[in-house]
């Protein structure tokens, strides 16, 4: 189960009605955080999942709205007792935004492990179970969207096993991924495991223009969470100039990559009331929400 | 009259109850905003008050919770047109800290202007109607009170005009403030104004120990604005050890300036019911207040 929370669904600056988008990512015990705006760890602290198990922040890009409360969190991670070290990740720039902004953080008691991805690189790694992808989008700066993939592990096939003379001494060894040389034959786990089983896909991206790329980067999305800065389609001039999203673009990125459900977030503060503009979206893709401050849900491999 | 609004009235650390410790104060349009926490833009927002005419931003000291949301409020002065340069005062560690911070802001539409206040200087400057003056207090990294002054205007005295065989052609000049010299003879505006008269003074003091200077600095004020980060007399280990105060320190040091009014705040986030504690403040000096998030009063001459 791969539990979700967005953090806020503000742009640009933070107001007192919106927290800014950020997303909370919780697997197996261990947190991910993409974006990290002024307010992030008060929505955090709301939310109470906790400090000290963020094991990665992950930054789209180094505007302020995604970024400035970066050195308060740090600082809350370290007043939960973390000694871990903790992962930055983000494109180019990272080392000198993490430097300027931990000038009123500089004795963290853990170590910080900077992953800078390089301007046209795709990024990947796994973590606590979870694998991290990044993909170049298309802002005013450089900018990546993120997917966060949990696989299923194969079943167990005692009938297949045996159809192939597998010693039962050597199954537990087998389920667990081992491959075992026994009596001079190679025996390895797909001679035990069942059919590859469909796993979760979470992406995340804001601050960008619709791209090919991020089309097929979000293919067959459990959840595509997406920016909706605007919901009029008359902004598309403004869209295009600021390289952002109407609420229609990015619903036809989900219809498109045949996506289960997708969030809208990343409104803009002149967008007062977004549920006036959902309708445009839901015509496009049926199963589109308004993303909400802590709007929570949990993927599960058996929906 | 001094329009005064306490921003927030948490310590420490941004929570979903309480704002970080800030001050805004305006004066004949013009602002000026006392630490800048992480949040604190948002409580500007609810309070309305606009952003363009804050002319400075001033720094008690570089902890976190107290300067976090300077890049933020940057860029959003900046949305609101301001071309005019912004003054930026704080003790030694401003230019670097700001150097740092503003890696995600760098191009502003208006000036900085920095003043580094050295240790154990004391800062005095006139501006917009208001002298602000700074004092060095105990914490553990340097720290400054701030005190901000209005003068009240000598009244015109056409008696006193008289008597001085002041020509009536030299009383307006003289009453504005110029020294004329008339048929051979030097004119004051002390011959044509009436006696010296009290003006406003408030004092805002966060993250000190309570020190004989300060007792000096707040001498006779209208508003003392302190920390009171714990609530408990239990509680004045810490409060020796993290160099803060309690809320009956708080209370002494008004007691003893003749202060009018005294305002609490910097609460520690673990100090969740600061009402439980107020009577322990009321006993040393009654008008003691406890201070909440956007806590409004204007000072008047005529109180």
């Amino acid at each position: 189960m791969l539990d979700i929370c967005l953090l806020g669904c503000g742009g640009s600056m933070p107001t007192p009605n919106r927290s800014l988008t950020a997303l909370l990512v919780a697997f197996q015990g261990r947190k991910i955080l993409i974006d990290c705006g002024e307010g992030t760890q008060v929505s955090l602290k709301m939310v109470g999942w906790g400090f000290k198990s963020i094991d990665a922040i992950c930054f789209t890009h180094y505007h302020a709205d995604h970024v400035v409360g970066l050195p308060g969190l740090l600082l809350t991670i370290a007043n939960s007792d973390r000694t871990e070290p903790l992962k930055l990740i983000g494109p180019v720039g990272l080392r000198q935004v993490v430097a300027g902004l931990t000038v009123i953080a500089p004795n963290l008691p853990y170590e910080l492990e900077l992953i800078e991805v390089g301007e046209n690189e795709r990024f990947t790694e796994c973590m606590g179970g979870m694998t991290i992808h990044t993909l170049p989008v298309e802002h005013t700066i450089p900018c990546m969207a993120y997917g966060i993939e949990v696989k299923r592990e194969r079943k167990f096939d005692p009938l297949k096993a045996k159809e192939n003379n597998v010693p039962v001494q050597l199954w537990s060894k087998l389920q667990k991924g081992n491959v075992i040389t026994h009596e001079g034959r190679q025996f390895t786990p797909g001679l035990v495991l069942g059919e590859e089983r469909k796993g979760l896909k979470l992406f995340y991206s804001t601050d960008t223009r619709p791209t090919t790329q991020l089309g097929e980067f979000i293919k067959d999305a459990d959840l595509f969470i997406c920016e909706g800065m605007y919901g009029d389609d008359n902004d598309l001039n403004k869209a295009l100039e600021n390289k952002h999203m109407l609420f229609t673009e990015a619903a036809r990125l989900a219809k498109n990559a045949k996506a289960k459900e997708l969030w809208l977030t990343h409104y803009s503060p002149s967008l007062v009331e977004p549920e006036n503009y959902l309708e445009n979206a839901k015509m496009v893709f049926d199963n589109t929400h308004l993303g909400r401050d802590r709007t929570i849900k949990s993927l599960n491999f058996y929906d």
